[in-house]
Parts: structure tokens; sequence; C-alpha cells
């Protein structure tokens, strides 16, 4: 394994990160809290080992796919352990694990909180906490190698570290250079934000519109008022909030092909057609059955589309309690949890891409059934889906159920609580949606939880964002084994 | 299709039930009970139906995988439908939907019941419901086939016939030709049948043994008291019938090699060294969760093996109500569900054989990640396995899911009853059990759903006792569409 390259990229990760915690100072500066020191130690730390580990670029450049999964994992972990230390030093979150378990579920766009009352916190974490989605959504180290300088140069193979990080079956570059792929992904994501500030900003503060559109870009969900997007209580901010979770949880690459004026491919991208597909059933099947809930011919549309939008872009936020809903509401809603948004787009879960692809495999299989001679090549979009690809997402669900039930288990083993808690909480921090069911409903609340089941759900969290294969190749002991 | 050869062979199956049913008849008449009526006309109509449908042999005797699927969908459907005409016709179960459920319940070996109080039953009815699980268990068409004239033709293919309804990712021929494997397969059920009535006879009436060892050889797990093996109190009855679900838990194949005198493969078989793995595991955990409940040392580890036994073969008695046990314990019971026996055995589930192939294409793709080039083969028992089978378990797994989450998302639509007893009924119906949590634990009962739910879970419970495809291939238009 290629140690010093793996050093050298952390490194320039750790800087970024200090540089963008830059921000949260500035805020500071401007609302002229007393809590300057909470950041400027993570900076200094940050900025200090980052340059230590990058002042000599290593001879060898050479890395491959286990160094991409590896300076992924280790990359996603240190960015938590220094990005919770504001929150420690400041003494807004004095206990480690609630610290490490906030941070781990900012920055993987999850938005389950440890917080029972987050409007008293200063603005300087408020901003942090919600800037950590916006940092994790595209991934901080695409977000790395889109300013690393030569980043370029074929020898390095960055494309392993982007494949890692980037969620979805098929991660494809953009353009031909990584560097650039990596820009125009954060283009469209910074320009995406920036015109939902805009939008927000009619009905709300710029404090209140830069924290909420941070939570929608990276689907993260973390509120800055204790009810949530309810507060605003406006149709106007539920419009603009649900229908930019529809844009970021599409796959990237249809706005660059919007971009070069493809739109016909757009149109018919079947992950695309096949997710509004299903946000448009469960959509109408909820709105029926809170009908009785909500007076009003529209009212039952509005949360319903709300709350289904913003469960399977798997942000988190909430405008109902729907812990109350019916129980049929409930477990379309639990279902989506596990489904998720489109490959390539800031959303967590399976993935719409993946579910079409098992259910064009299970097809495939009744037909070899029926017809075992038969030669059927499965295609999506009009090309061909290589054999590896499937058997790949085919594994990737297994494994999950396997990770899934075992996080599960352990719940129910160090915390006594009802089995739809823990089923639910479980299935919201490993799709990084943020509220679940009963006590970690949208009223409830992560702090009950012993710190053994912290530590589990701040694991799932990460597996679930980095689509498993990062945590277990880092926590894997034949990776560490010389070949 | 060959829908003459597909006719014949149901007949078959028809006139071989209408034979099974003596059995209960005789029941009948040794207890002197009024409901002769209720056997007789169904024994009338299959003999006559079967005999018309096999009273001349077709010319083209060449089936297919399809042919396969098709006899063994629709004679299950059948095989329910006839089998619950005693019910309907003494008026035990009045209501037409309540006797198909139960029906089904028995011939799939799953056990749920809608029946409130069984103690009610008339002999020879509580016979023949027990009895149902005796003849699902190894399977009505392999039973068919052992009796089958001319089976033994090359060109019948019947092989596909067995597949169909065999359990298990891959199904092998234990002797060259198709009629003596069945033979053999009947032959070990039938002497381990025998020899649990003859343990069970020092504790209860023959009766009593005869419908006990029906319920444990099929893992059925319908039992003929209200509070089922707990009934006998006796450590000595649980020892029996837990040792006797290892054994229906097993894959036959494993008897037969034991015949042979290869003692070796057997002891050394995969999936046999990890389902008793499992249970190892499961019962130890339990009975440390559960030892405030029962005092002493050793009866929570007997209440814990029976119920692990229990759920896992699918068998689905109780000596315990485990839905007042810690959540910890429920939750394992739960996972347990869906494990499920070995491969080839009269247990559903998703089968450990399964579970394995699962775990070790799971280790492949990591070892692939790592190094995209090196080949890696799966081997099980030192056998290679082909990528076609490892597909065909991935795309089994995923089926199954999409099943049971659409049966769960069902379920909650036409009742309103709590998640957990809507998620544990269509796990208990789906994997054969029986029991599930709250509404349908084993205190608890199917009788309160409403008539779509019944059919609803019926169709899970056919689904996953024929291991989902021949329903599937019988309900797609595609079948019946000419090619």
């Amino acid at each position: 394994m290629n140690i010093r390259m793996i050093a050298y990229l952390i490194g320039q990760m750790l800087r970024v990160e200090s540089a963008l915690m830059l921000l949260p100072l500035l805020c500071n500066f401007i609302y002229r809290e007393d809590n300057l020191i909470a950041f400027l130690v993570p900076i200094v730390l940050l900025a200090a080992l980052g340059t230590a580990l990058t002042f000599k670029m290593p001879k060898n450049r050479n890395i491959y796919a286990k160094e991409g999964f590896v300076i992924v994992g280790i990359s996603w972990i240190l960015l938590s352990l220094f990005g919770a230390m504001p929150f420690l030093i400041s003494g807004v979150i004095p206990h480690f694990c609630d610290a490490f378990f906030e941070t781990v579920s900012g920055f993987t766009t999850t938005g389950a909180s440890i917080l029972r009352d987050v409007e008293t916190l200063p603005k300087s974490m408020l901003f942090w906490r919600s800037f950590t989605h916006w940092i994790g959504g595209m991934g901080v180290l695409v977000f790395t190698l889109a300013v690393l300088p030569r980043a370029n140069e074929r020898s390095m193979r960055l494309m392993h570290v982007m494949r890692a990080e980037v969620p979805g079956p098929v991660v494809g570059k953009l353009v031909a250079r990584i560097k650039s792929t990596a820009r125009i992904l954060y283009g469209i994501y910074i320009t995406l934000t920036a015109l939902e500030i805009l939008l927000l900003l009619p009905k709300m503060s710029l404090f209140d519109a830069l924290c909420t559109a941070f939570g929608t870009a990276g689907t993260g969900g973390f509120g800055i008022w204790n009810d949530s997007i309810a507060h605003y209580g406006s149709v106007y901010v539920d419009a603009v909030v649900s229908l930019f979770l529809v844009l970021f949880s599409m796959n990237f690459n249809l706005f660059y092909l919007l971009l070069l004026g493809h739109v016909r491919p757009v149109l018919r991208n079947t992950e695309l057609r096949c997710f509004l597909g299903i946000v448009s059933v469960a959509t109408l099947t909820i709105a029926i059955d809170i009908r009785h809930l909500y007076p009003g011919l529209l009212k039952p549309f509005r949360y319903a589309f709300f709350q289904v939008m913003t469960i399977i872009s798997t942000a988190g936020f909430s405008t109902a309690n729907f812990n109350d809903w019916p129980v049929f509401s409930r477990t379309v809603l639990v279902l989506l949890m596990f489904i998720g948004a489109c490959a390539g787009s800031t959303g967590g879960g399976i993935k719409v891409g993946r579910i079409v692809l098992l259910c064009k495999s299970f097809v495939r299989e009744i037909r070899h059934m029926l017809h075992p001679r038969s030669v059927n090549v499965i295609r999506i979009d009009g090309k061909r889906v290589e054999e590896e690809t499937i058997q790949g997402a085919l594994t990737y669900m297994a494994t999950y159920l396997f990770l899934f039930s075992a996080a599960v288990v352990a719940l129910s083993a160090f915390d006594n609580f009802d089995m739809i808690t823990n089923f639910t909480a479980a299935a919201a921090c490993f799709n990084n949606i943020g509220p679940g069911l009963e006590l970690v409903g949208p009223n409830g609340n992560y702090w009950l939880f012993a710190d053994a089941s912290k530590y589990i759900l701040s694991f799932t969290m990460l597996a679930g964002r980095l689509e498993l294969f990062p945590m277990l190749v880092l926590f894997s002991p034949s990776t560490w084994k010389n070949h």
C-alpha cells in the first residue's frame, strides 16, 4: 500500500477542512459571539497537521482501489473528529460521544441529533452544524480533488478516490480530467445552493436561508429551529425546500447534460423517471391516507409531498409529526427510507438506480428459468449493463441487509427500547435520513441512546454515506497485511 | 406449453390427495364422529377429477422448466382448495376465506391459525389439519413422483417438477432415477416421523404423538391444544420435539449420505455447521437475556433452545409467550425467522445455504474491489459454485425483499394494526413459521385480519413455501402467451 500517498491526500483534505472552518469563524465575528477559540484551535491544528503531511509530494504517486477506500475511510473519520472540536471546546456539547455523533450525523448528511433544544445554540455553532451537511453532501474529497494541484496527472489515478466517495453503482467521469469533473460537480452544487438561498430570502433571514439551503443541498436535515421547517409555517418555504430536494435527489450528471443542451436523455432517464414515479405514487397514497388529519383538498397533498420528498431524498426535515400518521403512511415512509435518492446525488439510501437494476435482474431471472438457453442482457437507458455491475448491486444489497440487521440486534442489546425505535433508528442512520419513528420520531431525539449505541449508529451513518465498502475495507484485517 | 402433460400430472396429484384423505376418514370412523360427509365429498371429487385428467397419458411427454413451475403452482392452489373442503362442509370453519387460509397455512407448513379455540375441533379435523403439514413438508408432487407409473422415462424430464417444489438454491438428484430419488426422500421422511412418534408415546396418547410428529416433521407448528407444546409441560417432550426439529431442518441429502456410510462429508457440511453455529449463538444469548424470567440455571436454556429451534426450523410451536421476552430476544427471534432452515429440508425461510453463499459473495466483492484483476471462485464444501447459482441466490434475496415489503405495505392498507403486527405477520407467513409478535404472537391469532389481508398472507405462504418462482411464473402474463 502506498502509505505516503495516502498521507499526502489526507493531508490535503485536512487543509481543506481547515479552510472551510473559516466560514463559521467569520459567522462568529459577525454575531460577536465569544467562542472564537472553539474554531481557532481546530483550524490551527488542521492547518499544521495538513501542512506537515503535504510538505513533500511523494515520488510514487500511483494509487489503486485499495488506497482509494482507505483514504476515503480515514478522511471521513478524521473529518468528524476535528469537526466535533468546536462543539466540545465551546461546551455546547460537552460529552465526546455526543459531539462525535452529532458531527458524523452532520457530515454524512443524516441530520440525526442528540440536541434537545437547538434554539439555545450560538449562531456560529448552528452555522457549522448545517455547513457540515453541505460539505458532506457532495463529498469533501471531491472538493479536495477540485482544488488539488497536479490532480490531472494520469499516474495519480484519483478516480479511485472519487469512486469511493461518490454514491451509486457506477461512477463515471463527466470529462476526461478528474479535476475538471470535480469542479463541474461543485460548480453545479454551488449554483443550485445559491439559487435556493435567493428563493428562500423573501420568507426568512439570510442566516436562516443559508442554513436551510445547506441542509437541503446536502439532503442533511439539521434544523435551526426545534420544529424544523414547520417553524416558518409557510406554503412557499415548504414548496421551495421540497422542489430543491427533488433537484438534489437527481444524479448530478443530468444537470451537466442539461448544461450541454442534451434535454432528451434527461427526460428519458430511467432512474429519474422511476424516482418521480415512486414519489408520485407515495404522495398520492399518503395524501389519501392522511386526508382526515388535514382539512381541505390541498393540505393533505402539501404535507404528504413534503414528507415524501424529505424522506426519499434522505434529508429528514419535517413539517408534521408523521409519527402520528396512520400505519399505512408510516409503513410507506419507512419503505422510502430504504429506497433513497438517485445515484450520483447528495442523497442516501439504497438508491433508485440499484432498485431498478434489481428489478430488471429479477425479471431476467424468471426469463432465464423459463428459457434456460436464452441469453438475456440487461439494458438501462439503451446501454448494456455489465454483469459485474449487476453482481455488484446485488451483493451491495445483501451486504447492506447483513449490516443493517446486525445494527438492529446490537441496538436491542444496549438499550431496552421498543423494536420500532431500534429498527427505524438504524434505518434512519444507515440511510442518512435523521428522524425515524417512536422515540426517534420527528419530535424525538437520539440523546437517550447509550454511548455504545451512539457509536454503532455513527458507524452505520458513515457506512451508509460511503456505501459500505470504504468502512468495511478500512476495518478488514486483510487490508493491512502485506501482499 | 404442454397443457396435456400439465393436466396429466395435476390429475395424478389430485388422485394422491384423494388417497391421503382416507386417513382422516379412518380417524373419523375410529372416533365415531358424525362428519363423514365432510371427507367423503372431497375424496370422491378428487378421485373423479383426477381420474378424468389421467385417463389417457399424453403422447408428447416432454416438459420443461416453465411447465414445472406451472404444475407446482396450480397443484398447490388446487391442493389447498380441496383440502379446505372438510373444514367448510363440516362447518368447523364456516367462512371460505378462513378455511382457505387455514389449509394453505397447513400445506405450506406455516401453522398460522384463524382458530381461536382448537380444542373444540373434532379429532378427525385436528388430524387432517396436522396431516396437511406432513404432506406439505416434503412436497405433494415429490410424493406423486414417488408413486407415478412410468416416472423414470427420460423424456418426461420430471426433474423440473421436483426442482420447483423442493426448496434450496441447488436441487440435485440423489440417484439417477427421479422416482427412486423421490422414494428415498420419502423413505427417510417416514422413518424419522415414525421414530419421533415412538419417542413421544411414553408421554402422550397415540393421537397426540401422531399430530405432534406431523407438525414437527413438516416443520409446520399447528398445535392440537390451545397452549401448543406447553400443554404437556414436560422437559422430555420439549427435548424430543426440539431435537427432531434439528433433524427436520437438515438437508435430507445428508441423511442419504449417512445411510451410505459417508459420515465425514456430513460432519464437514458447511451449511449444517453454520446452521448449528447460528442455533448455538442464538440460544446462548437469548438464555442470558431471559435468565431473570426463568429461575434456575437450566430453565432459560430449555426455553431459549426450544424457541430458537421452533423459529429457525420455521415450525412455530411454543412453550413460552416470547412476545413478553426482552427486546433483544425478540429481535434475534425475528432475525431467525428470515434465516430459516437448511436447503433441502422441510423448513422455510431464506435458508442457511443461501446466507452462506451471500456472505461468501460479499467477501469476494471486497476482494474484487481491492484487486480488480484477480479471479475469485466461490467454493462451498470444496466444490466450485457456478456463477449462475450465485446470481440466482442474490436475485432470490432481492425478489424476496420486494415481495415482503409489498406484503407489509398491503397489510397496512387493509388493517390498521401496529407496525410490528404487520411486519411479523408477513415475516411469519412468508417464512412459513406461524406465530409472530404482538397481535399475532404465540397467544395471538390471525382471525382478526380482514379477508383481503388473509388472501395476501395466503399468497405469501405459498410464495414462501415454493420459493417465489412457481407463484410468480404462474401469475406472470408472459407465461400464458404463445412463444
